[in-house]
């Protein structure tokens, strides 16, 4: 019994893995969740696909030979292994956060997820609405570090600071009068530290709710982007634990 | 005489900027270089299209209406007016420097601009083989920043080192064993931060022409992304100024 192959979709119960080297982060760190795995005609030995092939028959999981997952999956082409695999809805831990309100570019919240894992910032709430975690150019754009993370949805900021009273939140936005390196100094843990949308950033309550701070630079740009400001935040709040030994 | 339209290339004359919000910012940094703007037929005012054309004509920069020049120079569309600019080899001046080696994403270079600019670090050398820094990609990219910074091409390391016998030269490499944080507190000014290909990094020989500095981070990562590690450096490099009142 063959389960159809569509394109992804954000109610799906699976998502995809396009290209080689995520799959192989997916098998290192969860294999389990593994549907089956398609391979291109076309793929050549490039990327260990042998070797990736080799590793399925060991876990048992199936293998699929098809073009046709390829045009559905990747219709620009360039990738010849996609994972099919199991979403799963993130519970995030207590201590040290990233929360990002209304996220909506899937590239940059990979980037961030990314940059995050990193810095070992991996319980990360998303406040709705908000770019879906599992929408595979998000998966891809993240190298692998998607398998690494934490994701956890919420429906409003309320929702996340009732299930975590204790954390003191950071929030990052321009009309923030404290600056960043003051800030960290007298840093109390677990925090979260919060961003705003790309265009938007945080509605100016997020003063009262949060601790504002702000990354200054000259005015000659609006602002930085947010991967760049989250990823710049993070080395800030966590760089002692990196550089302790 | 009307001049043909071409696509972009490297050696051409003149470069593009696909883009309202683009368009203004080389009118207000740069209106001397313009040749002429190109509007759709099909703009209305969004992003203040009327305001624009006002503009060049104070400024007495022809305007054409066709739709023939966004066919050529942006096929994907979701951009109404072009400005057509004639380039400038770029002179970075004595100071503190970015320089990149080898770099190869336009994305990643316009991203790289956009925070350097923020930091005020704005002679930039790039040290060929390179991406091309007017690929109207890379000045997409930086949304505007691209007409607030001197960039300038050598052909090698030494070229560079010749010119600027004084800076210090911190190369940021994965080999390193001094942290960023530490490096920070004794830096020398004027310094280079040095950044290497985004796949290959830089050569191991840098390590002995330069100070090597390492941004510490975990092992789930094989590397920062490009911009993230020049922008977090940038940003401890610079912190004290932008914080100093």
């Amino acid at each position: 019994m063959a389960m159809k192959i569509q394109r992804y979709k954000h109610d799906a119960e699976v998502s995809y893995t396009l290209g080689a080297t995520l799959t192989f982060e997916l098998i290192k760190c969860a294999s389990g969740r593994i549907t089956r795995v398609f391979v291109s005609p076309e793929a050549r030995d490039e990327g260990g696909i042998h070797e990736l092939i080799e590793k399925c028959r060991q876990l048992r999981i199936p293998i699929i030979e098809s073009e046709k997952a390829f045009n559905i999956l990747s219709p620009k082409g360039n990738c010849f292994v996609i994972a099919e695999f199991r979403k799963e809805a993130g519970t995030i831990r207590q201590g040290n956060h990233l929360v990002f309100v209304n996220p909506s570019d899937a590239g940059n919240l990979g980037t961030i997820l990314r940059t995050a894992t990193g810095f070992g910032l991996t319980d990360i709430a998303i406040i709705r609405p908000a770019v879906d975690f599992y929408d595979p150019r998000v998966i891809r754009a993240t190298m692998g570090a998607a398998f690494h993370v934490n994701v956890e949805y919420f429906d409003s900021i309320e929702t996340y600071r009732e299930r975590f009273p204790d954390n003191r939140l950071y929030a990052f936005m321009l009309q923030a009068s404290r600056p960043l390196p003051e800030v960290v100094q007298s840093k109390e843990e677990p925090f979260s530290l919060v961003f705003g949308n790309e265009a938007t950033g945080l509605p100016d309550i997020y003063a009262e709710l949060c601790s504002a701070v702000i990354i200054k630079h000259s005015r000659d740009i609006d602002s930085l982007n947010l991967p760049m400001a989250a990823g710049i935040a993070m080395y800030e709040f966590t760089k002692e634990q990196w550089n302790r030994e």
